[in-house]
């Protein structure tokens, strides 16, 4: 344990009461917020009007949030430090409010809500309440990028707002019942991926006020020991304030803040000025101070403060218990608000001094508020690095690859707002041509067989997806750009984040003062069709299913079937705001279909015929529609079975990129017109619908749709096992011959010409599936398969512009 | 650091040679898994044919599985432990079968692969083949519970097999990639949670092999005392072993086993003969090995042994390529097979030996196989425990806190095989009931002021969903009994680990050997439509959506609407066995509808007409259905409305609590044919359909149904804030209000009848949301409202029966 009062500035007794009486005002506003409909400056004794009929907030946390702000405005003033402040507890709203009232930003920025009395008492009365504002650190807080509501995402935001901001420091307090998270837990570890020189700090404050709901909290129960090896187990410097003796615990919290923010600026001058770019233990506090400290000692007979039970409303029946009533009263009056605010309602000149200015206001610094800063990247014209495209089908590309040449440029071109965030797939999810203009960075040891390591870089990878969603989404709610390139099963493990992120972007859209910031980019490879190697638990397409959940404002979805198209659609993504981006590629080689304009036409339009391989002449008999590389694949290789095969057969291939186009356009803004749609898919002709994902997806989207009793889906029905690529197709039905058979049994007028299609087909599947249990891989005629278009050579579909050979061992 | 060599017995040169010796077998196993079709035991040199012709598993994690293996299994015959063996890294899939088939369990299982050179060849071929079985430890592999094939539950599993299994010693290997993970890293703390008297031990083992896919591990790149530091945080012994040299290793690890051993045992010998259970260091191995031991150390001029590129397949070339052939021969044959099989390819005798008997072999381990051990619940008739209801809606009661009521019953009929599972919200979601019977364990500190916190005790719960659903996983799956309650928008946390479950258990219902274990059952309360207090991020019910992508053999979803179908629906799911059971209930009190008989019966048929509320007398001309407890509210409120304001319309309300009901039974057993489903929603009425969650969910369950285009449903639509119930369900357009509108608007026979009652409900509206912002609390006309059994007194509603009063605080 490290003294933190030891070899700093300690704090005057004049700073000390100014200090207090901000804690103090910070207190009383916290407590006003929860109760109060009325009478704010307690001119006259409560009475049951004053009360909220519902009493919502979360007291507990907030004297420990308005303790730290307090002291973080000390540094931010004495030192000039340029700090934001994220609050774990995010319960704690009424903390967070009060202190941007106090720094004069919430009136700024709503004026119904002023700086005196009647502003006072409006800013209790809004709270909790309806037509108001949230209970918790919400977006419509000033100064939060983080809301705390969901626990476990603190540090990693705060490492994410860190990133390229070299001179910030971020504030994160982790609350003691947060730190049981797992994803909180991991990202501890963020602080291996800082490099001194370029990015900012981050101060984690470890509030180990002991309970939780209805228990204690596992840090606090545990020997102070150690948790102290825990914490600089994962690479801190330990500064402990510890205490209930409110001066004692202000002295020892400004040495602390003093000294922490030594450590940092030394840290940073070392780095920055002697190139001293080793690790060392960054500075953290623990901070061991009451729960629900300076509020009721004893309720009804039971202890309170420093208990669970103060947790969130202390004194539950102040409205009808006259005694209840009687302690509120008596513990608001504990602030001496008197002292605080004049008469008027105005905080008295010397607090006010206390509040840094302007922009230094943690409530006003505009890296809580990225919109403020978001600069457009620099993007290159995805066509100067489209692949050539002779005819459809007639080469071969990995897309991801492709898109890593892409990115390239992105990266080169954007050095310091731009990052590609990662669970150590960037490699594998094939985006490693970005190694040739950066590397991963990385502050652990670096060794001399590593590769692509380095203390800078622009690629940020670490075994948790949860971090690195964190990341990106601190980074972006900073105003800069990232990708989360990741396998499509594992996504799931930030459905809660995505969920949380979502939420924030829908709200954030109606609140004026915050610019959009640039959208979250999900680029999820290594998709379910071609998890063939690892199994059935890679195999996991429904992240689309969770994402449409939301609010159709900030979510879109693209299936871009090849190279061409997924660079088009990323590079929309990138130019895009405040969006949720999921975009579902293929790494594996496979077929071009679309030029460079071509992709770029039907990206815009998202949904469209393939006439190339579409022979309806305006009047399909069935319509065979795809979305998805893998689906496309097959929907294409059945189309040229049957029109070989049945040549009479008018058939319209669609292929959709963008999902939402599905959707009508009251659901969705992507969506299509009831009428475009009907004239791509027809009202009373058979669609056989291969989709990436779960079938019913498709329906869900479509079921306003005229012809949806003609739609038959095709897709991932969750059957699945290490085997071929062309097994797991097979295994789900959604195989080329299968969706022959489809069309046959849903085409009645085919009559008997079919029927000997059909039951070759059958009888091609069985073989297929024999050959592959025999061999080990797939049928040659399906590994082999070229779409050849018409008077070509079909042999050359395999021949020109291979970017990567097949290989034969599967990766990863 | 702990020399793990001190004071402990050493290896003797002869049982050293013998470890080693299976260590070579089972490394030869897991290299011919990869690679080899044929020529199992090299009687030839390896010719292309003998090679698969895709190249899957990995290889980087499988010699230190099998060296913990060999070690754990002298430990085992040593001293009679009862073990069972978890590999996080469960890539290594060849080496867990390796092991059982050394062991004689893989032969005994599946007799087509035999113990012999045949078998072996069989064992080679069937490895990542089509038909065959998976690349990873997955259900399939006998001994196994924990596939790892996503990352981070390898202790929370382990923790929760260990529970309640006294004598079991759950060995968990931890790869340091999934160290990084959010889940791993906080289910460390799971041994805050043992009792060492009526609980088994886990011992980790770090497996520090430095690398993951394409990127070193950050535990192997901090400073060792910094990683130990981290470690002994957690609240363990590190017992450090660490090498190249395979003789050294072993005795390090012989040792260290011993002496991890000697530890448990005390701890376990003083907990049960002394009666000291406080808390002290477990035991755990940190084990420091290249990646990929024993393998190649360089290939095509890059070093492979001790870095990533040994991850998966080192040489990939080995079918065309002569040299990786070459290579490959040379290192299988280092392993000296001939010393290890005999001509027969029998393993030899000696080594034969060194497997433990029986069940006390890891791979046939009863515990492993959780349904062989599975013993049914003692449950009550849950009749007896139900809430008298005297007519619908005569009485209230809070839903969750009757059913804390029968599940005092459970925990104290059935004291070592049930467990409540939590992240601190039993008591917040109202099963506090259980506490007249149980504590929550803990086995941190405890102090005077704690309540119902013990050293043993049924409940467990910790501020991680990770961890609670990875040990009630880990608790199931050895064949104990477990409920999870959760907030609902935060069981998203874990969709990702509910994923991996039900594909477990979709898996092994193929699997013979594999008898049935419990279902995992959830209850998920403090539901979205009453976390109107903590605001828009507790707001989210698509946990049921994310469910029903599963398989449909596995997944179960009820929407009990209140106290007396929850007692009855959740007595069915402790009941059965290898689902996924989803229940969600709220905790609010809300009323009463059918009395215990009532209930039993309609939770039976799972969804059903409510004649209480219906006049449609066969023929209706509207349906108003309803699932869930809020929704089915609403849904009475309107029909009441409508009943008075329109007493001739015919109405029918359905009540639907078991959700996959509304599929058709082609799609799920629960499903519903569709005559059933056309007689209880008729074909040609309106549907007005309110539901608990999105609404999409219910058109895409119902795609298929007659009636669907005239369905229309209301549910939560992604609004809301904090604010009040009533105006929660106003946001989103599922208030009785706003129902009565849509029954006008989709029945035109009405006509003018209705005009003047749909401005009255506009009207209504409107003033309800002003009352609300102006008193900050519901219309009372809403709070106050009874459904009124014709002839009845209608202020009857509130008084009798009511378990708990409404709060004006909300709870948490």
């Amino acid at each position: 344990m490290v003294d933190a009062g030891q070899g700093t500035s300690s704090l005057e007794d004049a700073e000390l009461a100014e200090i207090d009486a901000w804690w103090r005002a910070a207190n009383y506003l916290a407590v006003g917020q929860i109760y109060l409909l009325d009478n704010p400056l307690l001119e006259r004794g409560l009475v049951p009007e004053d009360i909220k009929p519902r009493l919502l907030g979360h007291w507990g946390t907030s004297p420990g949030l308005n303790l730290v702000y307090a002291h973080l405005n000390r540094l931010i003033r004495r030192r000039d430090v340029n700090a934001i402040f994220l609050a774990g507890p995010g319960h704690g709203g009424p903390a967070a409010v009060a202190n941007a009232y106090l720094e004069g930003t919430y009136s700024e920025l709503y004026p119904r809500v002023g700086f005196d009395k009647d502003g006072m008492k409006e800013l209790f009365r809004q709270f909790s309440f309806p037509g108001g504002i949230p209970s918790h650190v919400a977006p419509e807080t000033p100064g939060s990028i983080h809301e705390g509501g969901e626990l476990g995402y603190v540090l990693s935001h705060a490492y994410g707002a860190a990133m390229d901001n070299p001179d910030l420091v971020v504030a994160a307090v982790v609350g003691d019942g947060e730190f049981e998270t797992g994803p909180l837990a991991a990202s501890w570890h963020s602080n291996k991926f800082l490099n001194p020189v370029t990015d900012g700090a981050v101060l984690p404050i470890l509030h180990l006020n002991g309970y939780k709901i209805a228990n204690p909290t596992v840090p606090a129960r545990i020997h102070r020991e150690e948790l102290e090896s825990l914490l600089r187990g994962y690479g801190h410097e330990v500064l402990t304030v510890e205490g209930d003796d409110p001066a004692d615990v202000h002295r020892q919290m400004a040495a602390a803040m003093d000294r922490a923010y030594g450590t940092i600026a030394e840290i940073w001058r070392a780095a920055r000025e002697d190139g001293d770019v080793e690790r060392r233990p960054w500075p953290m506090i623990l901070m061991v101070t009451p729960k629900g400290w300076t509020g009721p000692k004893v309720v009804d007979g039971l202890p309170v403060e420093g208990t669970w039970r103060a947790h969130q409303v202390p004194l539950s029946g102040t409205r009808d218990n006259d005694e209840h009533r009687a302690q509120l009263e008596e513990w608001m009056r504990s602030y001496r608000a008197e002292e605080l605010f004049g008469a008027d309602g105005v905080l008295v000149e010397e607090l006010q001094r206390l509040a840094p200015t302007g922009t230094r206001r943690m409530s006003a610094n505009p890296h809580a508020n990225g919109g403020l800063l978001t600069k457009p990247l620099r993007l290159p014209d995805f066509r100067s690095r489209a692949v050539e495209v002779t005819a459809p089908g007639a080469s071969i590309h990995e897309p991801t690859r492709v898109l890593g040449e892409y990115l390239v440029d992105v990266v080169r071109d954007n050095p310091t707002n731009f990052r590609i965030f990662g669970p150590d797939e960037t490699a594998s999810n094939r985006l490693d041509p970005v190694y040739a203009v950066t590397d991963k960075v990385f502050a652990g040891n670096i060794v001399d067989t590593d590769e692509h390591l380095a203390r800078s870089g622009r690629v940020v990878e670490i075994l948790s997806e949860h971090t690195c969603q964190g990341w990106v989404e601190g980074y972006t709610l900073t105003g800069r750009h990232g990708l989360f390139s990741c396998y499509e099963a594992f996504i799931h493990l930030v459905d809660s984040m995505f969920n949380q992120h979502a939420k924030w972007l829908k709200t954030t859209r109606d609140i004026a003062w915050r610019p959009q910031v640039p959208s979250l980019n999900y680029l999820l490879s290594s998709h379910v069709w071609r998890q063939d190697h690892n199994g059935f638990s890679h195999q996991d397409p429904g992240f689309i299913d969770h994402v449409v959940n939301k609010r159709a404002e900030v979510v879109r979805v693209y299936l871009p079937p090849d190279a061409n198209t997924l660079l088009s659609t990323m590079q929309h993504c990138l130019e895009s705001r405040h969006y949720v981006n999921v975009v579902v590629s293929g790494k594996q080689p496979s077929f071009d279909w679309l030029t460079g304009e071509e992709a770029d036409l039907h990206c815009a339009r998202g949904a469209g015929i393939w006439e190339f391989a579409s022979n309806d002449e305006g009047d399909p008999e069935v319509v065979l529609a795809c979305a998805g590389d893998v689906p496309t694949l097959e929907v294409l290789a059945a189309v040229k079975i049957l029109r070989e095969a049945l040549p009479d057969l008018r058939i319209r291939v669609v292929n959709v990129v963008d999902l939402m186009r599905l959707q009508d356009e009251t659901e969705h803004p992507h969506g299509m017109t009831h009428a475009d749609y009907d004239n791509l898919f027809g009202t009373d002709v058979p669609v056989i619908f291969a989709y990436h994902g779960y079938p019913w997806l498709i329906h869900r989207l479509t079921y306003r749709r005229a012809n949806n009793q003609h739609l038959h889906v095709r897709g991932y029905k969750e059957e699945g096992t290490t085997t071929t690529p062309f097994d797991m197709v097979m295994m789900n039905d959604m195989d080329r011959f299968h969706l022959v058979m489809d069309v046959i049994d849903r085409t009645p007028s085919l009559g008997s010409r079919a029927a000997s299609l059909r039951q070759e087909m059958v009888d091609t599947r069985r073989r297929a599936r024999q050959w592959t249990r025999e061999h080990g891989d797939d049928l040659p005629e399906v590994r082999d398969w070229v779409w050849t278009p018409e008077g070509e050579d079909p042999t050359r579909g395999r021949s020109p512009s291979v970017t990567a050979a097949a290989t034969t061992s599967a990766d990863f």
